[in-house]
């Protein structure tokens, strides 16, 4: 992306973003973002007017697409009618959208604590869980991540941890299943789940489980890779934090709401947290909102004893009209069902066959419209490269590590996703070509 | 508010509320929340049609009052042309909202990182202090308040922290300059200021200056008392900062865009601190956003470094959008000038008459549209009877401890806050009834 292909509007985007704009994760000098300024269903057009396919559904939030037209409808529509009241008020959109939560969220998780996004879900979530049990300790995997405040990033598994961590006081870490890369010299999926559950097993025992408040997981990590646990693997945790009174609490931030193909991998798994947060594609993120669910044996706890917790825009109105309709379209449109069919019938199978034909793929997994292509070097230099080449094809790829996600909004089409997988074709040719050198 | 008297939609919404929305800051079993139907300007309806002058601006947000059309429209278009992008792309909106932003905080805070409010923008500026000095502790004034997660409610001093309270490391609280109620028996305005800066400055030599990175004080303490500091005081903090290389964090988050007559306090008392965040009257709260203002030579240290922080929503389109009408509203309307001009010909002297009829009354304090009347006695028992008869005369007020706020929007006009204090006025003939048994 040089300036000079840019539209002067899109030129000035780009010089007041340079001046002004401070970027996340980046060294400021290195930052040369893309300029988006358009954007309708499964594709962003950049500041020249070139039209991308998006697999990266931005952060892996738009599940509905961009630009949704009942969504964008239902947040004008509440802007005109009443666009922000205080937490300590109620208002119909608030509770309607912890009804409609409610609903999809597995067992009784049946209140709703909202927030701006899925870093302050997760560190309420562990503030809950802190109080209820009156223990220290949370349990987190390594690869996993869980949010960029200071809680929400020490509870992270993944190095964006590492500058942050002056001695994560009251978490540890542990190593969840991951056949590919096995740090159980597992040789069968049952091996690595039956290895993966006795670690956990064991460092429970090892950190003292009366000092265990909470496990906090991924349902499947997402950015830390799409390792899809081994059937059994979330129910047998389920089962050791039931042994113990350690609450579960389950980060569904980035696997909610259809990405799987299911409302909830948890739900889908038939295991019921104590907790279980969410984000992103709650609203596809076109109002920020996250949240808790709580399953009432917690929130008995707050009963009669103030939680103290809380922020201004609890259950903003805006933010909460935009999930009551992206939910009912959801519903309504069977995006869940559409990313699950996709998955089965097109992207699994399709990406299959890249990583059989691509020497430079080490596997691909995956479920729904949640895919990882993991390269067989566990080293990430070819990736600018690769993301390089993927946008001079059309393709907005989201990329971790030696990795190239296959995440696209839950509505996309077969043609769409077949699009993608052939330019996705050339990326990887580019990348035997590389690897292979 | 019973129920009873609700519409049917009004009923249903409460009915919603109290099955499904878990609340911030309460025991869930006395939540009895009020229902908000609609707003406009300084006025809210309840669930049974009363409209009430919202003296509160929700959590003090609403500085544009409510449903500013020019800001509703706003957010209408953006959704329709482009709700969300992920941080990593540039965006017209983010653009032109840090834009107006930097031109509007003072010196050289001229970058700005975008959060979703208050909380996580003092997360990270406390994370940028702390890697950019390579210190680890902070310093912050007890009676303050910044924020809900869990950094943020350590670093608070209000006895909101004390549940969150296991063990802060790297958190000192010291004490700042409150007249009416003197940590330093200080008996002139001068003396108190300068006992309380030879207090931070002690607290300073006995903490290690070297270990300490951060300095983060609210402008004027909000929640906690709105204690207009001293003049100098500000200064004195600074100066004490810069003796020591110790990076001085202004929390901003209430006082800013406009709220006490100025853009930000720091830029009216002339003092420029290195850090400066903000969310709340950035955009009246339309759209959850905040935010931290960056120095250039805070700026400068992750130029080649990586900031390792982020989040889903960083510069969110739609709540730039909404930034970018807001402020523009506000320099069209002159509503900085409006908030300046009632505090100062309306609010100051009206309020300090209530003060001298009612016994009740120990002081009033404030400026522009930011004034706390507190209660001579220290016990916040009678508070509750109080809201509820300020609910009931239609006035809804905020109240923290023995305090009330007078905090409407900037936007009121002299005959809205001569109401108000009318009714305010009733209130205390009840505080004093109360006060005197
Ligand atoms: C699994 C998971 N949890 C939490 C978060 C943090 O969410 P946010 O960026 O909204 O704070 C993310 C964001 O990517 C995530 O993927
Ligand atoms: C001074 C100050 N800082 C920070 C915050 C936290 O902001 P938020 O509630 O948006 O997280 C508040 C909220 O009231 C505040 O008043």
């Amino acid at each position: 992306m040089t300036a000079n292909a840019l539209s002067p509007e899109a030129a000035r985007t780009y010089e007041l973003d340079r001046r002004h704009v401070f970027h996340s994760w980046s060294a400021q000098s290195t930052v040369d973002p893309m300029v988006i300024t358009r954007a309708e269903g499964c594709y962003v057009w950049d500041g020249a007017g070139n039209r991308l396919l998006d697999f990266s559904s931005q952060l892996v939030n738009t599940n509905l697409g961009h630009q949704h037209p009942r969504v964008v409808e239902a947040i004008a529509e509440q802007a005109r009618r009443l666009a922000t009241v205080a937490p300590q008020h109620a208002n119909d959109q608030r509770g309607e959208a912890a009804r409609l939560i409610a609903e999809r969220t597995p067992g009784d998780l049946d209140r709703v604590f909202f927030t701006n996004g899925g870093a302050d879900a997760n560190e309420h979530a562990v503030r809950m869980a802190r109080l209820s049990t009156g223990r220290p300790k949370v349990l987190t995997r390594y690869r996993s991540y869980h949010g960029g405040t200071q809680t929400a990033i020490n509870l992270t598994g993944d190095p964006r941890r590492w500058a942050n961590d002056s001695g994560t006081a009251g978490v540890v870490h542990f190593f969840g299943p991951y056949r590919y890369r096995s740090h159980f010299h597992a040789e069968t999926e049952q091996q690595e789940c039956e290895r993966a559950l006795e670690h956990l097993a064991q460092v429970i025992e090892l950190e003292g489980p009366r000092t265990i408040a909470a496990v906090l997981l991924e349902a499947i990590p997402g950015t830390a890779g799409i390792m899809v646990p081994p059937p059994g693997y979330l129910a047998g945790v389920r089962e050791l934090c039931d042994r113990h009174g350690i609450v579960l609490i389950m980060d569904e931030v980035m696997t909610g709401f259809g990405r799987t193909g299911a409302w909830f991998v948890s739900g889908d798994e038939g295991v019921v947290p104590d907790l279980l947060t969410f984000a992103k594609g709650v609203n596809s993120g076109y109002v920020p909102l996250g949240g808790v669910a709580i399953s009432e044996h917690i929130a008995a706890h707050f009963a009669e004893r103030p939680y103290p917790g809380g922020l201004t825009y609890s259950g903003h109105p805006l933010a909460c009209a935009a999930a009551v309709a992206s939910i009912t379209a959801m519903e309504d449109e069977g995006v869940v069902g559409n990313a699950r069919r996709i998955g089965a019938e097109v992207l699994g199978p399709e990406l299959a066959k890249l990583a059989a034909r691509h020497p430079s793929v080490g596997e691909v997994r995956g479920r729904g419209v949640f895919w990882a292509v993991e390269l067989a070097t566990a080293a990430a230099d070819v990736m600018p490269d690769l993301v390089g080449t993927a946008k001079r094809l059309g393709l907005l790829p989201f990329t971790n590590a030696n990795r190239i996600h296959v995440v696209p909004p839950c509505t996309i089409t077969e043609a769409e996703a077949r699009d993608g997988l052939a330019l996705l074709d050339q990326v990887l040719d580019r990348a035997d070509e590389l690897v292979a050198r």
